[in-house]
């Protein structure tokens, strides 16, 4: 280990004692953090807990004269201690009746290399790894297990869905050291899963990886045996397949419900879940080629598998048919895939999103998705990680609101963006009301700022193709992505209607009706399903290319307003010094963004803005 | 080491001995060479050698009887020796009269990390190290030694001008090691020189790197004489200053002339030469700044020091004034710098030029900087190294051509590419006259077919920014490299006339007047200098944006055409598969460079291929 890293917790600060070592399971954490929060907060209030195995996960508050009792199963009884204390930090009323989360597994995967870098991470090296070993700081790790158990998270992949060496033995001479870590994590009711490579047998003396071949079944059967051995409630595994060149059931002639199902009847005995990611696309496409669409490729694939996976299969979708981008509509996976066991994914990392120096507060986003997509479509829900090394763990401190509401929306998806994002505020800082409103609204708006600057109105892809930061607007133009929006003189975008790739017709008729035709379309989509001329009438009157020239000029404004206002707030000074230190980067950006698109656009278009504000040759 | 790498030479394939390790000076491996090589012919031929020490590098042949008689210095006879066999394995008449370099200083620099990794190599890893240590074969050394002797060349920088750690210690306790290596290639008349790091004092205890402060002078000085004490023959220093976030005398508020002449002064005693890259401009170009002119930065800079630099300095300037490009005019600072002692660079490395994938012989690009600039304005010369671990050294056989003819060409600068294109073809393969001029004429055009497919008519940096290979024609634009198109749906190209950024007026009346009418400027070079419309009527009537159509459709027939001439040609087996494997990657790149120029173009323009071939939407 390297240095004993900072051990502040992102949010619940009152929480000054560390969560000592010895204490074995969510009850014995349950009673420690009730009477240390108590105790710390002068009160004399006291807690009794009554445990009803049966409860699991739920719990219920109630008033007991200055008191309260907790009841509920394990690790419910934690997860009551948590909400009391969101709830009276907050200042909300308590929860009232017995709570229970809307999704049983509600996951963070971490895509940590074993090298100690981490896919996509923006706030430093990994907590898991460094050098090929493990690395860690068991304080530090239980200090994260509060931050999870707070906020109700209960899985936990550690390491990337893109297995690199030596994460391949993870599962045999590794065993004990991932064992150590669910130790350290179970008695905060959180339990691990391990990302698996496909290929396996492979490099272990089998001579295929065939899902269909008696011998590969058996050789993870025996391996299943023995990881459930060591970790007994290990949740399960989690699987990239046949995606970005990671080896799959495809190489066979296997589907992907053989290649699932298999790993999933070998680890079905020991209560495991296989979740299959369902991020498969082409990424050597041609550009030349207009019929390939990619966002059809995840439903084309899938779909026609509905009903095909066995029970224990959980089918990770993302929320939209790309790639975690600023706004997509829904995934139609997730809206056709009736006999399926289904879980959306999210991304915390902020990889197109402001790589956690450019605010997004992902609510907004999720409470869309949700509406779309409709919370009982999904069966389970996962997100990567924001995590890392940093002492505020997500590297801009603001950026832990993510982790936190993602927690909550896990509980209860149909939650408001605006409370989630108050809850989070006041049990992070202590801000009079009305710098709590500023904040909170600054939060709110921020991913729609965000999207105001960068690509506009759904188009997408517009991001830089190395590192996913700041504009390029055709650095992905003529590459294999798959993702074009083939502006030429006279338009953008790509036809998704049926006279185009068909994408729309992969909706239910609801969606379908509203996003095939471009009058009816969310002006935020409205790029993401048509190619339109540059003077395309919008629904308020504007040209497209105007829309697109006020959008950028006022996302550049609205970024020096929030610039203003968080230079106003008093928060802590440490938080202070990181966030004004990545919003002059993010103003920056944003001007950034909004002279080159706007240029990009003109150039083709040569159209001039009708105030006649500064667009460059 | 990791293994025994294979010792083939890249030509004068006849000498299958190899170098015997107890040699000790250029006269005992002209020798062994000489019987060697006469001997294997059978012919009984003998060799004589007259030595003049005076004669230096210098050297005559002559005929006696069956045999002759080599006089000159060291390492000349050597050089007479590889001569007489190049003439022979040619089938030339022998050189007559006495043979002396043109330039003085023929330099190859690696560009070699301690990591083992090679910037800008395509030829595998290092020949130097691995792991962050020295790793190498000292058999495939002496070979290397043969093959720079055998074309004349006379040192060699082996680590990068990006100084990175810990090649700062070759300077100090890997010094020893840096001796091994110079005495593995003395016996063959090659000196080392070493890249050093200018901020190495800061690191060494000096709490500064001013060069105008007398304790880092002082520090220099005592570092120069335990280097020399250890390398008496090192031939100097290669300093990369002040150039793409390299340190250097800027951040003291002193000169170029300041910072070299200070190093120059330290190891001057010792006849150690100082080489100080003229390659610096702004990197940090923001790209809506139309003032700036990336080409400008190095006269802007160096011309105003000429005459200020002391006698030791040689002042490396890059052929043209961006950077290695396929085509570009000569640098202005190579034609501006009267008093000052000037060497051109190269780069055999084919960083922009194909990657040692794309055939591109160099001579015809030389031929026309030499026929711009006058042989006589520089006093030295250097080239990027092709060289890497692979087999063949150069990862495309044809490559080692240009390491070939970069020898023969820093003797004679006046060669004919054709004539130095035969000899290299006749001293690495046996092929029927027909055959041979099949080769020939394949590597003559390879250039101008290679630009072809590329950035139209001197446009430049059309390549993709990671990696440097394959069509992104936007993909610098927005970048703050200074590399910019400014493609819009009327026009092309930079306005570097005196009605734009001025470049022109740094060429002297008669450059100057060629190249700043476009009706004069060579048409290859017109978007270079010129912003022009897409209906700009060409000299021989064709519109530029049919032009531009014409070349890439050309290019593409020229690229498949060479593909059946070399899958026609009696290659030896495995340089037949290395090209033939090469030879496909590079008729797809050229399709793809097609398909997305015209593309670009006509997203732009709007305009049809009067033609009607196949333009993609």
């Amino acid at each position: 280990m390297n240095k004993t890293w900072e051990s502040r917790l992102a949010w619940l600060k009152a929480l000054k004692t560390p969560v000592p070592a010895e204490l074995n399971n969510p009850l014995e954490v349950a009673d420690f953090e009730a009477k240390t929060y108590l105790n710390f907060e002068k009160t004399g209030r006291s807690v009794c807990f009554k445990t009803y195995p049966a409860m699991k996960e739920s719990y219920a508050i109630e008033t007991a004269g200055d008191g309260y009792i907790i009841s509920g199963g394990q690790p419910g009884v934690l997860y009551g201690v948590y909400a009391l204390m969101r709830a009276l930090e907050a200042g909300e009323k308590l929860p009232s009746g017995v709570q229970k989360p809307y999704y049983p597994l509600r996951m963070i995967d971490c895509w940590d290399n074993m090298d100690g870098s981490v896919e996509r991470g923006y706030a430093g090296r990994s907590i898991w790894f460094e050098e090929n070993r493990f690395d860690y700081d068991p304080a530090r790790i239980r200090q994260l297990g509060r931050m999870l158990a707070s906020v109700g998270i209960n899985v936990l992949c550690i390491n990337n869905v893109n297995v690199h060496q030596p994460a391949q033995h993870l599962l045999d001479n590794l065993l004990p050291q991932v064992e150590q870590i669910a130790a350290l994590l179970r008695p905060f009711g959180v339990r691990l899963m391990l990302s698996i490579d496909f290929s396996l047998p492979l490099q272990n003396g089998v001579e295929t990886a065939d899902p269909e071949d008696p011998a590969v079944a058996d050789w993870w059967k025996k391996r299943a045996r023995e990881v459930w051995g060591a970790i007994p409630d290990l949740a399960g595994f989690l699987v990239k397949a046949d995606s970005e060149h990671r080896p799959g059931p495809n190489a066979y002639g296997r589907t992907h419900a053989q290649g699932a199902n298999m790993l999933a009847r070998a680890i079905a005995p020991f209560g495991g879940v296989l979740v299959w990611r369902a991020f498969v696309y082409n990424c050597m496409q041609d550009w030349r080629d207009t019929n390939t669409d990619r966002p059809r490729a995840a439903y084309d694939l899938y779909q026609p598998l509905d009903g095909a996976f066995d029970e224990n299969v959980i089918l990770q979708v993302k929320y939209g048919p790309y790639d975690f981008q600023v706004r997509e509509p829904v995934s139609p996976l997730l809206l056709g895939m009736e006999k399926t066991r289904l879980a959306v994914e999210f991304q915390l990392a902020q990889e197109y999103t402001g790589h956690q120096i450019d605010l997004f507060a992902m609510p907004p986003l999720w409470r869309d998705i949700f509406d779309q997509m409709g919370k009982e479509r999904v069966r389970a829900i996962a997100a990567v990680s924001n995590l890392g090394r940093d002492g505020n763990w997500t590297g801009h401190p603001f950026a832990a609101l993510n982790l936190f509401a993602y927690g909550i929306f896990a509980w209860k998806p149909d939650a408001s963006p605006q409370q989630v994002i108050r809850a989070w505020v006041r049990n992070t800082y202590n801000l009079s009301e009305q710098d709590e409103e500023q904040l909170i609204d600054l939060l709110l708006a921020s991913r729609g700022v965000y999207e105001k600057y960068t690509a506009p109105l759904g188009l997408c892809w517009m991001v830089r193709p190395e590192g996913h930061y700041g504009p390029s607007p055709y650095g992905y133009e003529f590459q294999a992505w798959g993702t074009y929006n083939r502006a030429d003189r006279n338009a953008v975008g790509v036809d998704r209607t049926e006279r185009g790739t068909g994408y729309v017709a992969q909706y239910p008729p609801k969606w379908k009706k509203l996003y095939e035709n471009p009058h009816t379309c969310p002006d935020e989509l409205l790029l993401f399903f048509h190619r339109l001329p540059y003077d395309f009438v919008m629904k308020d009157g504007r040209t497209l290319i105007q829309r697109i020239y006020d959008d950028h000029f006022e996302g550049v404004v609205a970024a020096e307003t929030m610039a203003e206002t968080l230079k106003a707030l008093p928060l802590p000074e440490e938080d202070r010094r990181e966030a004004l230190e990545r919003m002059d980067l993010q103003v920056q950006n944003a001007r950034e963004w909004r002279d080159v698109i706007n240029t990009f656009f003109r150039r083709f278009s040569g159209v001039d803005d009708v105030h006649g504000r500064k667009i460059y040759d």
